[in-house]
Order: structure tokens, then C-alpha cells, then sequence
């Protein structure tokens, strides 16, 4: 159950109400965000609380059933958007493409992308400056340097950053470098990093598990949401299965399923997703007529030479020939929704 | 390797050949469908059989070295199509709608459902007359009555039969009132009914297998193509995932991979797929814009009367509103090609 | 709701006491088999049949919950036992060992495996005579022929005959020569197949699917009990999971789980289940320390050479070991149970 | 590939030795852990290194195979023996039982625990201070504050204290307290966490992912022992499956083929692998007959008042049944290996 507080509650009227509530038989637990203040009641106090949606300070009761509360749709119908600025939003309806290689490799090879991307028209460009390989002496990326690399050159032309963090203690160097910070699949129930994320104003995408369910996201993004962070997309990057015809087999069918069980926006990452190629824009294109509300998409001028993931990653031919489909069938959504 | 023979080779040519390819270290299986004559060469056999390419009665030789042979696209890329006459033509460029109920349940849904199918311009009635059942006390379908009566009603309005085979002593009394046979995904492996259809001249819709993979899906139609049967449709129909939100898990991936690696006709079955009513519009054009031949659509007048499935099936308001959708998109999705 | 018949019971007694059953709200379904009869009641009825329960005719009435209902063990405590005659009994406390090659390739094959295994004292030989296999140009099996060869030389040693059933057709023809039917994981759900075998008055070893339930395994084997068969072995044969390193993971769990549920004895597969010749001892000592009843093992003379699945098949030396260690483990849990 | 150095190696010959091995195209990472230092080899060099074999400081060169290096049995045949002080030493041929309860909850829950381990001879106590839940509103164990008053108990008794840890930042306070870091199946690919248990001169056990493969184990555990730490248990805990009957699937498998591919210990987790009391105790015995190191064991003096995972808890008397047949079948083993 969530109970809204007016934000500007006073300590006093905080106390009382969290007297009260435990009187009923819950336990209250205190959520500040950068938006809002809200008490968390679980437990096995009576349902009917009603009393306590007059007491002071008190904005809204909402009985949400769910395993996960803030995140949940059951109490904020109005779909979340996240404004990274300079007219760059996600979730107001359209599609936001995030466009860029699997591993930041070198100044050229940034300015490269990012003027491709500029050229587009593409809004924010994804890059890997730390990378999560199964092996110790698989390449492990540039690192801090590769990230203030990547920066310089995405904000040159006016582009976003999304980057993958792997460590609460990466969190407070990459800050300055960073406006959405990527949470990877194997990460997804590593809540000692996303409490700390919690605690950032940044936006953070988060990735399903590689065999996670739903609940277990939306549960996921719930620590972020009660560690303080509002600003979070959900990503679907395909889970394992037993087909082997390709890397990964990406779930279009989470698309809208948590776009009716959480206000949050919903983007794919199709590259991982597929993990082939040419197989590449047709899973996109089947992800936006499905309501997602954006796309991760892996670009190289020569991904045949690129550190990692080069048989996922489209050439700079290949991505526009998919960004133009792109447009016009989040045009075609719009006019048939 | 696949030797295409001429349909008038001589029992003495073909003789001849079986020895000469024998000879080279190859067995030979013959295959005789309702279109053409094939010699499909296994064993360790050396590979360099042009020789044989100039023997009487041989059109063409093509080495696949794909598990599977006649259904893969290494030797035959144009795309099959697959006739149904009146016009309904599957695998031609256009999305081919197959609609109906879960269950035949009597004579007023029958005409109820093709009446409205009929006036939505759509060419195929699916319908379950033989219900596989996990538990032998739930309701197993009408049976053969059932089917005869769904044929007259579909028939009267000019609408093809789609209609599942549970065991190959059904077919021959299945034959007059049905167009396409559809294997459903617990029979995939059934390669005695798999061989039993090969024998018939009607197309057969086979559905992956729960946990199937593609190579296991297209080893079994080519056990339906080398027992004499071309026509074959594949169907993806979600595959079983740890997701508990849903059904199963329609595997969008499965539509362009399958497309790329085997010359046959496409479809999907999102009712099944994720089996929930409200997620079967966004899967459905999401297997259509990834590139799908037809879709396979579960339709009742009263879904939450149906005997089966109603959890998944569309009343006619929510069919025509997806009707529309798809044909829309299926004209973007040829203008974008 | 399972209602034990007398055997004897007059017609106009089963008559009536359906009608009273049906006033009461149920559907009862008869099910006659070799050793008794029984109506089984399903639909919204009231639960109290108490009254039922003494009316002429009616041995007992027991409520079952479980989706299957006479293979349970909510009703009937007591584990069945499988008589093979000769002092071969399944499900009696102890490990009945079935070994013996995966195809049937020969007389001299069949003649030396059938004398090891009578050295061995092991009382039941398996081996394949129809195979099913992934592709159609793999060898089939030496089918009917090899059967029959088969079912000699293990007569001729005293041995009893376990052998794969493919379809209803075959089943008149295999029946002289084969004491155990035996289901494949492909065919588990092939529910044509299990209803004959429910007609036959032979035991019938049913395999778990590839990626089946437990639950989906006992409402399968509800399958042959309903249509006539109460001679019922349950087989865990391995699961498939995203292990690379083995063919399959045999499930252990089941084996203490299914025990519970289900009368029915278990035994397991451990040469498919792992798939690797080296670890079938290990699992296979597993599955009888977790309570299996018996234990199927692929043998082979020379295992390199065998058409089929060597590289999970026992040489001689090797199968002898594991006999003597399964044996002292069976000791073994006699004494500590 | 393995470079194995002498600890008494100079400065100038190891730079002298890194640079010969670069120029035969080879990467060369340094190792330096608690036993031995180290060079792992990498990339595209000419495999015959044998001249490098006679140069100063190298006492072998070992030609490893695998995707995992340090781990593998290729290049150490000897099992890896883990010798906690007090008699108590994982992997020396015996089954060593951690028991406990899942979480801390007080002082006496604690002593009462610590002194029945006691009484059963028992060597080490297991304990969750922090717990890893998948709601951030679910109790998140006692903190540092239990786990002082955990070892505090143990200790009394003279019991080692394993005890999962869940981020980097908590291991230097932990460090007084605790005997061997436990990994969580969450945190397996949690490579930040991983490297810095390797630069620990504790045990750290690590838990298998839930639906992680063997291979991602062992990389894991090879970030863990390139970090540093030689001293690593594998543990088997129970995959995700698509079987609803229990929690999960532990299994069994994995043991004899990890102890194949490892020279670590191998220990399994029954508790949380099938998640159900009554069949915890056959599912340690077959993983104790199928070659553990080691069994995990919940305990609880009223597991069904437990705060957590009580449905898998066994009480002091099953416990002791439990002990007392794995220590016969222990012996069992050992008399029949």
C-alpha cells in the first residue's frame, strides 16, 4: 500500500502518521524521492485505512496488490516520461533511439558514431566503457578514460550518454560523464548497486535478467524507486532459451505486458536481443508496433572490426536504412493507436 | 545432398543412378511428392558428385548442409506458396488471416463465426474438433461430427477448414471436410502422424514443439516433405519460458530466422502464443511487421461462454479493430520492403 | 472423486448409481482396467457423496485433488508392483536393473548382451527396434524384424523384453514379443498412442517430456490407467536445461517427488539422462539412493562401434562394476530406511 | 595457457619472461595469489612454448584448453583441499555439513543452533546476516550486528561461520567475523564482487547462477582466483526449471562433472535446491553418493516460527536423521570408490 505525502510534511505530522499506521498493523517504511515522499505500508494491518487518508499531510491512499508498489501501474495510471533535456524525452509516445557501439575503442571511432548519429538525428548514443565478460582476461574496456573519451565526443554533437555501471564504487567518478546509467542482465538482482543508484538524480535503464522474470524486474526497479530514483526505464534484452539458432531470444511479448503492469517507460535492446545482424531491424520493428517506447541499437562503421559483438551490430548503412523504417512505423503506430 | 530428378526419369535411369551413387559412398533415399522426384544422398560419401549432375534424369544437384534438406532454403530460394484455390493463397507476399473459435461447439457458433468472417473478407476458418487434453476427463472436442458440421457452416460461406489431426487413423475420415491439417506443438515429434500426412495431397500446418527448437521444427517437416508432402506451413506458437505472466512466449525471432533458413510459409499463433486477449493485437502485428504470412487468430461471439480458451479469444469487435491493424500495416510492410 | 466399482456389479446397479451421481451435479466417466472399476466424477458437483458411498455396488469413494486422479496417491497409499513373472517385480523396494543396447543391430549382438546380462543376474533387457529420430534420413531402427530377433535371444536367456512403441499401429504386431511397452520422452503427450497402450494388458514405462512437468507426466499416465491399464512404470529421463556440458539433466528431484504423488513406481534413465558414458554410475547411484525403483542402462558390447548413442553407453566391464555397486546400495537403503 | 613461476622470481626475470611471451604474440596477465604466482597466457600466440618452459623463474608451462584457466584440471590434477583450522577441511575426501538457518534472528536462536551443530559434531555453522530478497520490503536480515553476534555463538562452540556477502563494500567489516564468504546465485557474474573476494585471504564458496551454466561458474570462480584467492568451494544450489512441484532443481549432475573439470571442492545446497522439507534429506544423500565435498543444511530449532524459507528447514530431529545416514553412506562411498 502506498500513501502519497504532501511534500511538505512536517516531521511532526510524519511521526504522528507512522504512529498511526503502525497502530493498524503495518510497518511503514519512508521513500523520498527527487519527486515526492511516500510511506510504504506492508505487512498484515487491516486493509481499510481510509482514516488515514484525512490525517495532515496526507496526499492519497493507494492499496496496490502487487510485489512491487511505486513501480506498479495499479496506483499511477499517467505513463512516466524521463526529459533528459535539449528536447531528448522517453516515454511521451515516440520512439527514442539509442545508437552506438558495443565498446568504446578510441577518439576516432567515437567521433565517427557520434557525427553518424548527429546526422540522423539520433538524440543519445550508447557506448561500453566498462564491460561485464565472462572471463577475467576477456577485454574488459577502456574504463574511466574510454568513458571521458566517449563523452567529449557525444557531447560535441549534442548527444546523450548511456553507459553501463558494474560497481556502486564506479557510480560517483562516471557521474559527470553520465545521463543514463545502464544496468546490465547480469546485474538486474545486484541490489547493493541499484540501492546506490537509488540514490543518483540520473536516470538508469534497467535490463531484464538473462533468465528473470517480470516481477523480478519490476521488483528490481522497485529498490531503485525506494533508494530515491524516480527516473527509470525498463529494458527487455531478450532471455535465454533453448534455441540455438540465435544468442539470445528477445521477448517482444514483455513489451506490453509491462507497459500494463508499470507506468515506467519500456525500450528493447535488440542487438543483444537477437544477437544477429541481419535479424537485427525486423526484432526492432516488431518492438515498436509492440509500444516500445525505445531502442538500443549497436553501431560501428566496421563492425567487422569491432573489440566485441561485432556479428550483432549494424553498419552505418544498415542503421539508417533501419532509423528510417523506424520513423515511419512510429508514425504508422500513432495513427492507428 | 539433394539430386532433383525428372519427373519422367525412366525406373531404369533411376536404377542406374541409385548405383552410381552408391558407388561413390552415398545412400539414397527416394522421394516422390505430389510435385516432383528427389534422391536425398546421405552417408560420408566424398562430396564431388558432378559427375552425376550430367546421368540422365537428373535436373540439378544442390549440396545442404543443413540438418534438414528439402525444407531448406539452400537449394530452393524462391518461396513456396501454397494454394488453397478460391484465391486464398498462402506465402504470396500478403498476410493470410486464419480465424475461429478454440472449440466446434455447435451449429450457431459455427455459422455465427463464419458469417462474421466471411463479411471481414477473411479466407480461412480454424476450428478444434479434436482437442488435445492434458487431463483425459476434460472436454475432448466434438469429434468428426463436430468437424463435418464446421465444414458445412465454413464452406457454405466460402471459407477453407484449418483443422488439428491428433493420430493418423483420423485422417483418412478427416480428408473430405478439411483444407489445411494442423499439427498441433505436444504431436512435432509425432513423426508416425508426421509421415502419415506426408502420404496426403492437403497442406499441413506444423506447429513448434513447446520446447522445440527451429532445427528440431524443420527436421520434422522434412519428415512430412520426404514422405510426399510439399505443402507445409510452419507455425510458431510460443515457446514454454520461465515468464509467468503469460501463456507461453511467442517467439517473434523465430519468423525472420525460419525465413531465412527454409523456403516455406510462415505463421503465427499469438492467442496461444501468450494467451492473454488483450496482448494478442500487439503480437499480432508485431509477427506481421517481422515479416509472418499469416496469423492464426482464436475468434467466439461470446468468449467468456467458449468451452475453451476464452481467456485468449477475441469477440468480433476486438477481430475487426485487429483486422484492420493488420492490413494496414501489411501494406506498410510492403511499401517498406 | 474416484468411486471403487465391485467387480461384480450388476448393470442396473451402475446404471442407477451414475444417474444419482449426475443428480448431484457430476459427470462420471467409467474406467474398467485388468484389476477393477471405477467412475470417475469430474464438474461442479457438491463435494458430500457420502450418500453414494452406500449404495449397492460402491466398494469406496475417495476425493482426490490432483488434476490426475487414479494414478494419485491421495487415494491409494499402498505402491503398486509390476509382476513381470519369473520373479521379475518392479516396485517391490528393490532396484530392477533393465539393460541392454539402445538399437537392436543383430543376432550376435543381441546374443551377447542377453548371456552378460544373465552372468549379471539382471532379469530385464532393453533395446530399440523403432527409433525415433530428429531427422528422417537417420537409421529407423531395424523395426519388426529386429523386434522379433530380439525378444528370442533374451527369451532364450530368461530375460524379459522392454522396447519403444511409436504409434498405435505398431502396437497388435509388438505385442508377442514384448513385455514392457515403453514411451518415449517425444510421445509423452502423444495421448492417440497412451490410450491404446491403455487397451493392452502389457506394462506400459512411460518417459517424462523433454521439458515436461511432473504434473503433465502424471495426467499423461492417467491417459493409459482411464482406458484400461493399471501397469504403469513412471521413467525421469532428463530434463532439458541451458547445460551444454551434458545431453541432458537428469532429474533427481523427481524421483522423491513423484514417489509422493503417484503409487506408481519410478525408475530412471541415467545413460539419456546425462548422456556421457562416464557419469552414468554416478547418477544412476543417485537415483537409487533418492529411491528408485529401477534403473535403465544402455550396454553395448563395444560401445564405440554401436549405431546409436555410444558415446552414453556401458562396455561389459564397466556395466558389471555398476551392477555391484548398485546392488550394495540397494543393500544399503534397505537397512537405512 | 599456464605459466607456473617461482615465488622466488626477480623483478628482472619476470619482465624479461613477459617479454619473450608477448613476442610469440601472446598477452600475458599476472596472477599473484596467497600459494603461487602466476602468468596467464591469451590471445592468437603460437602454441609451442616450451623454449619459454627453460627460462629463469618458470617451474611449468601447462597448456590449458578451456574458456577458464587457473580452475581447470587440465594443468592440476590434485584436488584443491580447503583447510579451515580445528580439524575442519573441505575437499579432502570426506562430506563436510555446513548447517544452520537460513537467516539470524537472535542470541538464542543462535546458541540453541551452535550447540546442537555441536552435539552432532558438526564443523561448520551457516547463517544469512545479509539476505538478498527480491522486494526492498522484505525483511533484509540482522546486518553486521547479527553476524557479530552469529560468529560470537558459533565460535562458542567452536563452529567455522560461512555467511553470504552481497557487495564490496561490506567484506572489510565482515572480514573479523566470518570463516568463508558465501556468493548468492544472484551476485555469480557479479564480477566486481568477485574480484575483490579474490584479493581475500578467506574461503569463498560460490553459488551456481539460477540458470547460470557450469562454464559461467568456473569463469566466475576464475575471476575470484586471478584476483588472488586460491581458496574457492563450487556449489550446486538448484537451476531454475520449468517444474512448479519444487522451488527449484538442484542438480545432481553438475557434481561429477564439475569435479572433472575443477580441482576445486564441490558442495550442494539441498536446502534451497528443492525447497521442501521432506526432501532435503534424499537429495543430500544422492549428492553425497554422486561425489560432494560438502552439503548445506537449513536448521532450525522451530523452522516453522523461521523468518525465512521455513518450508525448507529442517528441525534438530530430522537434522540428526539426516546426519547420521550421511555419515554411513559417506563411509559407503569410501569403501566402494
Amino acid at each position: 500500500m502506498i500513501v502519497q505525502l504532501e511534500n511538505t510534511i512536517s516531521s511532526s505530522a510524519l511521526f504522528r502518521l507512522i504512529g498511526e499506521i503502525e497502530e493498524l498493523g503495518f510497518e511503514a517504511t519512508e521513500v523520498k524521492t527527487q519527486k515526492q515522499s511516500y510511506l510504504i505500508l506492508t505487512g498484515k494491518g487491516q486493509q481499510d485505512i481510509r482514516a488515514v487518508g484525512h490525517l495532515d499531510g496526507v496526499v492519497d491512499v493507494h492499496a496496490v496488490k502487487d510485489s512491487y508498489q511505486l513501480v506498479s501501474r495499479s496506483w499511477k495510471v499517467a505513463r512516466t516520461t524521463i526529459d533528459l533535456g535539449d528536447g531528448v524525452v522517453i516515454g511521451d509516445g515516440g520512439v527514442t533511439i539509442m545508437g552506438g557501439p558495443c565498446s568504446i575503442e578510441g577518439l576516432d571511432q567515437v567521433d565517427d558514431i557520434a557525427a553518424f548519429l548527429k546526422t540522423q538525428q539520433i538524440g543519445v548514443m550508447r557506448g561500453g566503457a566498462f564491460k561485464p565478460r565472462s572471463s577475467p582476461y576477456s577485454f574488459q574496456g577502456m574504463g574511466l578514460d574510454g568513458l571521458e573519451m566517449f563523452a567529449a565526443g557525444a557531447r560535441k554533437q549534442g548527444l546523450k550518454v548511456i553507459t553501463e555501471v558494474l560497481a556502486p564504487s564506479q557510480i560517483e567518478s562516471m557521474l559527470p560523464f553520465v545521463d543514463i546509467f545502464q544496468v546490465g542482465a547480469r546485474n538486474t538482482q545486484n541490489f547493493a548497486l541499484l540501492q546506490e543508484l537509488g540514490r543518483v538524480d540520473k536516470p538508469v535503464l534497467l535490463k531484464r535478467g538473462i533468465s528473470g522474470t517480470l516481477e523480478e524486474l519490476l521488483q528490481s526497479a522497485e529498490y531503485i524507486f525506494s533508494s530515491g530514483n524516480e527516473k527509470i526505464i525498463l529494458c527487455e534484452r531478450g532471455i535465454r532459451t533453448f534455441e540455438k539458432a540465435y544468442r539470445n531470444t528477445l521477448d517482444i511479448n514483455a513489451i506490453p505486458v509491462l507497459k500494463e503492469k508499470s507506468h515506467l517507460p519500456v525500450v528493447i535492446d535488440p542487438s543483444h536481443g537477437i544477437g544477429l545482424r541481419s535479424f537485427v531491424e525486423p526484432i526492432a520493428l516488431a518492438g515498436i508496433i509492440a509500444g516500445a517506447d525505445g531502442v538500443l541499437v549497436e553501431i560501428h562503421p566496421t563492425p567487422e572490426e569491432a573489440f566485441s559483438d561485432g556479428a550483432q551490430t549494424l553498419n552505418f548503412k544498415e542503421a539508417e536504412q533501419l532509423f528510417t523504417k523506424a520513423r515511419a512505423l512510429t508514425e504508422f503506430r500513432a495513427q492507428h493507436s
